[in-house]
């Protein structure tokens, strides 16, 4: 499989009830996300199961991966694309296990250590961050440009940065090595979904690895 | 695979803290329990995969089946016994095509109605209830022997009754069919979980369907 991570949206119930993801995830994708991971926290696995069919009727349609995040038994219930792992969710080992080889894993990490540990579980890319101090994940401690840097040189696999990435400051991770960038906020938060993934499009430009 | 449903433990950690649940569980079966459920709610996954690896190491020394309940991803990774879900739930049908047939898959159901489905989609037993109100679920109508009789009447898979069962109410149970009883707090959130469990079995006494 060859993913493209350079836009990567993860979802937010909080920020946009669950009725209305799949038309702001599609007019996301129009606007240029390349990548939709489902996170739901605090609804029952029938809910989720739910959402992500409806999520995914539209993945589907527009050739866009879906990754699921956390729950790697709704992954499987609806053949999503993919997994995304923290680290306070199933050891990446124990996930790449039952998951199989064709489906992407993704984990969280936000050290070097991590970092290594993750790919030598099995991890296909990783969600490196908070980057910057972020409202949607409280305990996250910023990673920081320097610690982007750093997890860079010590993986291979494509990294995609996550938390407080908004236009004005994606400049600052130029040359940072990143394959590319995981907004919550910046989209599902916003009243034109579409408008705002091209606007980070364009801001991105010249800022990820090539 | 042959399951004895006599005495059905279902755990619950706002009434038994994680760390006690080994002893309390090892308590249960040396008192009479013949199979356990791990129930975990609020915590993350990595804490219930862990939890059901300290569980099972209790169950499998005392060769006693540990189904998971509502999480198939955390059942798949530690290899357990079978799952347990509710009507809120992955879809039973989604759920055995995932587990395989190996698997023992159960289903809440408090109608004739969903039981029935719930045959039909591949469980291997039900749990029946709330038979009487309960604290433990606090949506829960209450089936009462009656509606017992006619689920019991409408299928022929094994039955487990569940909600507000204690020692005193059994033998109104008598004649309607089950096939074991599941508790809750009658053993996990009581201060001896070997007496409590000895109890019920005595209490069991010409209750069950034989």
């Amino acid at each position: 499989m060859n993913f493209d991570y350079t836009l990567y949206l993860v979802t937010d119930s909080t920020l946009c009830p669950r009725e209305e993801l799949p038309a702001v995830v599609e007019q996301a994708i129009v606007g240029g996300v390349t990548v939709v991971q489902l996170r739901e926290k605090d609804c029952s696995s029938r809910v989720f199961y739910e959402t992500a069919r409806r999520v995914q009727e539209v993945t589907r349609r527009h050739s866009v991966p879906l990754l699921i995040n956390d729950r790697l038994d709704i992954a499987l219930a609806v053949d999503a694309d993919g997994l995304h792992i923290g680290q306070s969710d199933l050891p990446a080992a124990v996930a790449r296990r039952i998951l199989g080889d064709g489906k992407l894993l993704g984990v969280s990490a936000g050290t070097v250590e991590e970092a290594r540990q993750a790919v030598a579980d099995g991890a296909d890319y990783l969600g490196i961050g908070a980057i910057f101090p972020t409202d949607t994940k409280e305990d996250a401690d910023a990673v920081g440009v320097e610690g982007l840097r750093q997890i860079r040189a010590a993986v291979d696999v494509p990294i995609v940065g996550i938390g407080g990435l908004k236009e004005h400051n994606l400049p600052l991770l130029q040359g940072a090595g990143m394959d590319g960038i995981a907004v919550v906020s910046a989209i599902v938060g916003q009243q034109d979904p579409r408008g705002a993934a091209q606007q980070l499009c364009r801001a991105l430009e010249g800022v990820l690895r090539t």
